[in-house]
């Protein structure tokens, strides 16, 4: 994400020609006219600054809560029909339960704005500021904003909200069909409030990671490998669904139960990360903003659809089938994989770094099931790997990114939340475990947990 | 729904300084230029406030018309599969209706406009003006405009046709499964044509509810409720579908064919509401407005959150299930609370007026079941019970509100609306019938009226 | 889509003022203060204009993207459970391969600014520039601008790109559950990189239909009546699917398999269209291209209103049942006519013009079934018969309009697109082949190309 450059608000030039024609007042008034008309064609002023910065904030939160819908539709495309219901009551939960623990406790551990519990401005701070969540007051006044120079606080953390939420959205699809409702909320919760704000904080908080370089513009590393790393902890302790792996070694597919709501899951997540990263502009405000903002939309989609039609290509050369669920992962991973840059490419770099990140998918996911990790909606590939791949690839067209800052990044956020995340889910499964009965897997969790099938009648 | 200030077009300091500068023209130089300079940097011109105010109407509209596609989802995913056509044609049919009857009759009768057919802007008006709505011709400039200070009349019709039609999908989910096409479709023109925009003109269109101080910013009387008395009187004169209640007083549960659908109706719902309660600010032209626009979103998020999760856990402290239906119910319900006032709250407050929402319809579902009121998607308990809630709750956080002006106006338009709505139901009964034939009901409207089954292959 | 007309920039009345208050400075301080603050209180910056420009049509972008999934629920819903799958995969793919033709190819063949590779802008062009699209550079200010009185590169980029994924959408419903991926997929990036920009670039890039006085605002020929073409030489060439027509001339009904997926892809379609329609105006930084963003905004609503109602009026007539898909095809017919002229019209002939072309579609879709040719969605009713009325009635709205350039239009437009069709779709049938085994036909395309089920578990 991009600071507010204050520099913007009037045209220099317009400006330096008023401040030398006003001392010559009276003498030639047309000297004077033409300053004030230029200005006023050319400035944009601080309030409309403020206001524009705010609303792209407004409508990118309201982009990226979409994409809980798209999570949710996803992944009830891509589990089995009896455990459709448990994974729209955890997706519709975490969301909610990540809009509160944010609120409570995540957001000012995340942006501490200098009162860093442990550590400092100048030394690098490790984890921001204990306190809930206070926007400004109604109807404030320039002078009643927290940032005047850069956007209304609400903006700030509808829009913010929102990205932690989709951390939480990624782990749920890896857990499918085997989890408890209770343990996952309260990884959630844990997740939400601590886990994604503190190492967020490193990096969007102006903590260490961030003085170091470290550059990931909407979260390739910050939120989409944060996700991907909790999943895989979890995946670990939790262990595969009852069948899917032999004894032998091969793979039982457990084919998921609706493509067609797994593709609208696609295109919604792909509709709401144009929000995702557009709006991780911060700003529109300037010339240079909108133009921005409209690259990175353009890179965004870009990305997607290299990361689809490699996919595409690949999965039909590889398996002479044109497999859904990798066209639908590989666009899932070409967003990721621009996520870290979307700004800087041009739309030809963006495609083709998209188009790793659906090659990756469909080479990775194969790879978990040789590590008998069971992925049931292939998220780790898609959040974890393709992320890490994007984070990287910024250094191929960003001049101010460097390879050790974002290797470092990516090892210190991928130990800390997967150590974090493993230690949670393992204290989690020693108290009330992690895992329904048996009897209770194979059943199905609608019945089991919810009460309620998906498709009844079906 | 705020009025818009025009002392908000340039900043007070900045003018007032400007003011003073300027006589002294020729002596001080430097004190011109700052004023100049300051004035240019910190006002928003009236044309911008134009521009951002009807904007974000505009933005609001697309994001209320979708909610006729989360109502649609939510309905087609809560009926049996062999009614779900019908449903589907009902939302359709219902929104397109709805847009024609406002256009043609209700938009004048809500906004009169000071021309009140009854009444009149000092003794408070009772019923609206005759006349369709004419939108300010092409290309208009200041001049032009209908009221330069607020918005394009288009950004306000635009936007207000959808919650017009926001009422009449209300009333659709209760009745679903056993009511005739042409009598619903009967009473959805009279709805949008005559009792929504006569009730509504009463608060919104400056009538004599808004004289006495009643506050609903949103609408969760002036629409939700008024969608959920209007869908009571039905419900009460089309009796309970058959086979729901037994003799013995039991009820036969009939689950919803399609939870994914369900589901994604609710999410489909939550993402409009951002535009339902968010542009019902109705201006974005001032810092002060913008960061209120924020503050809205954010409480409208909390409140569905706190909807969500208060229903989530009471709904498994009684049952020992997650039932997923109520945990949609709740968020809607948690919606519907925080509408009335999603500015004043606090994030906090806000989800703790939703959490209330979600635990009133986790209440009040089997009460309705008890008095044989056969409610098929739960939109009395969210739209009329929440929103009597969230109406009653504007006192706890506006200091404008009274509790007497709050429940009087509840009292007022639910009488006006029950009676109304009653006596158009009737009359439809005792014409054409409400019902379809008991064959028909019990074959399926899809079969029956349709000819279209929703899932022919399934 | 009209174009931005700078003299818009600062209200002309403020502006005239100012020049003659300022030689009279020092004289009557008065007279300077007032116009100084009427100006500051009316223009609107020429900053302030690209960025409102180049926002509008980046909202537009992700508006017409969301169609896209729009079109993939509809055409979803609309094929049986067999080729379900296939048809998903067809629609991102075709998206995302647009995305990479219209960058490679087809956004300067569409907007050659001058260069145009045969013809010129003296003679009137006919085919543009070959190269790929170059957006602006990162941050510019208005010097750094390709178009400074427009908007930014990237933001039209990002619109044009959607328009031309939504030709190919329309396409892959007509022939659906009868062709091979391949062939399907050869052809749409023929589409989209040559044949849809060179039409494209007559109208909007300023070619000879332009200079001839053709009017389509937003593209009821440009766009719809194109895939309509395209979709129609297809399936002369690819012929019916095995079953549908009997040697006796009767018609096997091949219901959909989704009634609800159908109904939300209407519904994604319709709000997408706003986009599709409103951001046309290709501006918004002046109060009155606002306010016709509005307007635009409430007729689109009205057509659709319009085009729905008179298919469920006319089949309820015709059949004595209300037959969903054309209720659905009948909203998406009035969007489709509405769309040449959506400014123009008041709110009633908006509807109207919808509510022909729902008509047309009810008219003829039996038609289409007569001369054997199988549209399994609807496509070329509802996007090229609807596209040819809506273009044709601008003559009804808009005076700049006329008859013979708007026929003469459709001519055109029709002959080169639908030649161009036949003959790439001809190569391809001579070639590799269009259509699958009849065994894999029968088997449905979701086992036989893709190998993933849409519905396995049903």
């Amino acid at each position: 994400m991009t600071a507010f450059k204050p520099s913007k608000i009037l045209g220099t030039a317009a400006l330096a020609s008023l401040l030398i024609a006003l001392p010559a007042l009276g003498q030639d008034a047309e000297i004077v006219e033409e300053a004030v008309t230029e200005t006023l064609s050319e400035g944009v002023s601080a309030d409309v600054v403020f206001i524009l910065n705010s609303f792209i904030m407004i409508l990118g939160g309201i982009l990226v809560m979409w994409m809980a819908a798209g999570f949710s539709m996803l992944e009830a495309g891509l589990v089995r029909k009896k455990n459709v219901s448990m994974q729209l009551v955890k997706n519709v939960g975490l969301f909610s339960l990540a809009a509160i623990a944010y609120y409570l406790i995540g957001y000012n551990l995340m942006y501490p704005l200098g009162n860093w519990t442990i550590g400092s401005d100048e030394t690098g701070g490790y984890v921001g500021a204990f306190g809930i969540a206070i926007l400004e007051a109604v109807g404030i006044t320039a002078d009643g904003a927290d940032d005047f120079g850069y956007a209304a606080t609400s903006s700030d953390f509808f829009f913010q909200v929102m990205f932690c939420a989709t951390t939480a959205s990624i782990v749920s699809g890896t857990l499918a069909e085997r989890i408890k409702l209770v343990p996952f909320m309260i990884f959630v919760f844990v997740l939400t409030a601590f886990i994604y704000p503190i190492q967020a904080s490193w990096k969007w908080g102006g903590g260490f990671l961030d003085a170091m370089g470290f550059l990931d513009f909407a979260g390739s590393t910050v939120v989409h490998s944060v996700g991907g790393w909790a999943a895989l902890a979890g995946a670990i302790l939790l262990g595969a669904r009852a069948g899917k792996f032999n004894p032998d070694g091969t793979v039982n597919p457990m084919p998921g139960s609706n493509m067609a709501l797994a593709t609208l899951g696609t295109f919604i997540l792909w509709m709401g990360w144009f929000g995702f990263n557009g709006a991780s502009q911060l700003a529109m405000g300037s010339v240079g903003d909108v133009a921005d903002v409209g690259r990175i939309m353009a890179n965004t989609n870009a990305g997607a659809a290299g990361g689809a039609l490699a996919a595409m290509i690949l999965t039909t050369m590889i398996y002479k089938k044109t497999d859904l669920t990798f066209v639908l992962n590989g666009a899932l991973a070409g967003l990721v994989a621009v996520t870290a840059e979307p700004l800087t490419p041009g739309l030809g770099t963006a495609a083709i770094i998209g188009a790793v990140g659906g090659v990756i998918v469909v080479v990775t996911v194969p790879l978990l099931d040789k590590l008998k990790i069971d992925d049931v909606v292939g998220a780790i590939p898609v959040h974890l790997f393709a992320g890490i791949w994007g984070t990287i690839a910024v250094i191929f067209t960003n001049p101010d990114a460097n390879l050790g800052a974002q290797l470092l990044s990516i090892v210190v956020v991928g130990v800390f939340v997967f150590v974090a995340s493993f230690i949670v889910w393992a204290i989690l499964k020693a108290t009330m475990g992690l895992r329904p009965s048996e009897d209770d897997e194979a059943l199905g969790l609608d019945k089991a947990e919810i009460g309620v099938e998906a498709y009844p009648e079906f």
